[in-house]
């Protein structure tokens, strides 16, 4: 089959590598339909992060191809979409309901395990890692938002989560990327009444806008902490939702928190060289995030992709075919593209 | 009145300031019958954190002399509990149930408001900030842990609350302290199964015995990593409290936390020169912590210490008078006393 490999910095090829096949008794193989480039997948592209050389990408979705003779609820032919990391569902991560660390479990796209950047890919633990989804012949506007699932929008979702935002709460999303995006899509779906969106991008502005966002604010660093101060009367908002990693953006994110709150931290670390521990426990300021345990999410976000009631999908302002996918990489990593769709094959 | 005076680092004395009059209708006038020496009061009196000279102590309970026209529920003759902070009850942090990050409110015992170590106190915002006890004739065991009430009980409670501890669960509590103590009981009264106690101190071991530890490890750092991990078979605890605020005792709560745990971080910091967001990010770590909302506790601990049901006073062994306060300062410095009960009046 024809997959991406990376072979280190700003050298990805896509070439031959071997079709997949079930090794495992609990493996299925899936022929990827759609696949994506994650803003996680730049850092090791620019050199900033290690990772294996071979095959990468871990968001896809796809139809299984073959299961092996474990595999229960799944059969060749269904449609699924995959959580960007494999989980067994029953270590004691996985019932306390954090797949993401699952103790036997891994992440696609590194470590020799096939990517999402391909045309097929090995799933191991298939039958408590891959979702279902029910019905056929999906709109192509459905099958972007269900590509969506596999980690963009379950990692937004995890920040809302984490942030604890309830109905009727003031919410700021820290980034304007596609998780920042997709963490505007949750808030709202859980129900905040005001959606502060810090972004200084017109696109990703009208984006914010459509996605639930009620205010914008293109100020940062210490003015977007003065803006969101004033707008609700100096008492900082009932969650802060950090969608960027860096120094300054945790910075923003804590100051403008109001007392007793906890931050939705997903943003990778990058350059955090101060302790947040004076905000913790001087201002009472929790903090929450990580790694999304997006197989734990998809489900309930399923339903509302299915029904339309979200369109994650619309943070795919790029598109491209498998042979040309160092284009996608280069309009994101010149931020000409907020996030770049890879489609491998109709369904 | 008779009062302690903070004159800097290693000079406290005992002398004479105004007595306390109402000045504001919301003011109450409180003649302090227990006082006691928290371990913050040590950064000060050794030099390691500013603070203003002039009265200190933010730890009491006493009987209310005058109250100014505004007060309510409250009268000449009350027993109250004093939460070491004052408080509105009614901006938005209050409103929020963190009231000791009160918009309008401060601290007992330092810029110049009168201080739990003296023979009286001038308490603003009286209504919303005392805690009225009911009954006379309480037994002494039942006023020292009505004098723990004032902090650090509510301080080990919030470390317990914060790091989310629930029946069955499985808690860690890092520090022996007075308030890793009283997290001990705290976690115990929430319904943790197992509490696993790090100290190497027999003295204070018995005491966390006496609490509610079902384990103690005397171990440190990563050999008390080690040992936490084995005994929760490599998934680490449902919940870790950590009472200390260093940074080899922060780094020994994140790493003894299972994925997707919170830990309670109560402990103030100090030399932490690291940032926890990989912990928070990669490993699912929350955080959660910071100076306890002791005015939204004491009502609910009240009852029990009241029937007998816990007792934070044990955590009392040094007692003195108010003109031989150094020599508290001095054993708890020195280690010797694990808190110290000043007493002032009797009731």
């Amino acid at each position: 089959m024809r997959a991406a490999i990376y072979n280190g910095p700003h050298a990805i090829t896509v070439g031959e590598r071997p079709d997949p096949v079930v090794q495992e008794p609990t493996d299925a193989v899936v022929r990827v339909v759609l696949g994506c480039v994650c803003g996680s997948d730049l850092w090791y592209y620019r050199g900033e992060s290690p990772h294996a050389l071979g095959p990468i990408g871990h968001e896809f979705i796809g139809v299984i191809d073959a299961v092996g003779s474990d595999v229960r609820g799944l059969a060749a032919g269904d449609f699924v979409v995959a959580p960007f990391t494999y989980c067994d569902g029953t270590c004691a991560n996985c019932r306390a309901g954090v797949p993401s660390q699952c103790m036997n479990g891994g992440s696609f796209g590194n470590h020799g395990i096939d990517g999402g950047q391909g045309e097929a890919v090995r799933v191991p633990l298939a039958t408590t890692t891959l979702v279902r989804v029910p019905g056929s012949d999906h709109a192509d506007e459905i099958l972007r938002s269900l590509a969506a699932l596999s980690d963009v929008m379950c990692t937004g979702h995890h920040a809302a989560v984490c942030g604890g935002v309830r109905p009727g709460n003031v919410v700021a999303v820290i980034g304007d990327g596609a998780v920042g995006l997709c963490a505007i899509i949750a808030a709202r779906r859980l129900g905040a009444a005001r959606i502060i969106a810090l972004s200084g991008n017109p696109v990703r502005q009208a984006l914010a806008g459509e996605f639930g966002a009620t205010d914008i604010l293109a100020e940062r660093g210490d003015a977007a902490v003065a803006a969101v101060k004033e707008l609700t009367l100096g008492v900082g908002v009932d969650a802060a939702l950090e969608c960027v990693g860096t120094g300054q953006s945790l910075a923003t994110a804590l100051a403008i928190a109001r007392a007793g709150s906890t931050v939705g931290a997903i943003g990778a670390p990058h350059n955090i060289d101060f302790s947040v521990m004076d905000a913790v426990v001087y201002r009472n300021i929790g903090l929450r995030g990580g790694v999304s345990p997006a197989r734990a999410y998809i489900p309930e976000l399923l339903d509302d992709v299915l029904s339309g009631r979200i369109n994650p999908g619309r943070v795919f302002d790029f598109e491209t075919t498998l042979d040309s996918l160092v284009d996608a990489y280069d309009a994101m990593n010149e931020r000409r593209a907020i996030k770049a769709l890879i489609r491998v094959r109709t369904v």
